[in-house]
């Protein structure tokens, strides 16, 4: 068993895999000054053949320390998670099979989007209920690969 | 000045104006098991020139009775509205100029899709800190028109 220990999610180490969804950063004041728009925050492509669809996922609660082995991969198209409730989730995601996957926790305001083909844990809330709002692929391939490590991996808390 | 009530957001009365994105109906058992695909839930739609994108909206709380005038429309695409907190947001919609407005109250769980050209009122949540992921069209058109109605609504929560 190896373990991992889990890293506050930032922009700045999140991006070799995709965006933080956030409020942070430039935004354009709309609706009378009463909304931040920050604009067009995540790098979407589904692909020659196929379209963005937004699906609602609702995922059991999982604890840390977390044990998993299995990483997966969309190749045809990107994936982003916003979650609908104010709770941190926890970030899976890995260069590739022959590397050490990596485990950023969110604070609570972020969503995430991860670039087509990137390699990920599967979904990990930490609270009930578990609800995102999915904008992904949606398309006639199975747009799936999965990869075991052959040792699990051990997420720990933050220090 | 004109009143309305606010009703319960349902699938079926707002139907005319988008969809409810939210976990409830058909269901696909993904993750082994351990989440639940609530499939392509949104009609998108970002015309020929248009592509996806992913924005976050941050707007100031706002309190019932609510009072407006402004209605808007996106004419090149749809747009939709996932809360990042579970808390209910107010949801203005109408069949146009012409016709009377109708307000939706969401239940904390629920994102909404506005089909395109659908008029609607200002992003309105009803609690800090207003937190949204908005999927709309990204493209060179201004994509907006608005209407004010010669006399202001009054939004009322529900009995």
């Amino acid at each position: 068993m190896t373990t991992l220990r889990a890293l506050p999610l930032t922009a700045k180490a999140f991006a070799p895999f995709g965006e933080v969804l956030d409020a942070t950063g430039d935004f354009r004041l709309i609706n009378a000054g009463l909304c931040r728009r920050h604009h067009d925050r995540a790098q979407l492509d589904f692909g020659p053949e196929g379209r963005a669809g937004i699906s609602i996922f609702k995922a059991e609660a999982r604890a840390l320390p977390y044990v998993f082995d299995l990483i997966e991969r969309h190749p045809d198209g990107s994936q982003a998670f916003v979650p609908m409730t104010a709770d941190p989730f926890l970030v899976i995601v890995s260069p590739g099979p022959d590397h050490s996957p990596q485990a950023f926790l969110t604070n609570g305001a972020q969503g995430i989007n991860l670039h087509r083909g990137t390699w990920h844990g599967v979904l990990t809330p930490l609270a009930a209920p578990g609800l995102f709002a999915v904008i992904d692929r949606i398309g006639q391939t199975p747009n799936l690969e999965e990869f075991r490590y052959p040792v699990p991996w051990t997420v720990r808390a933050p220090d």
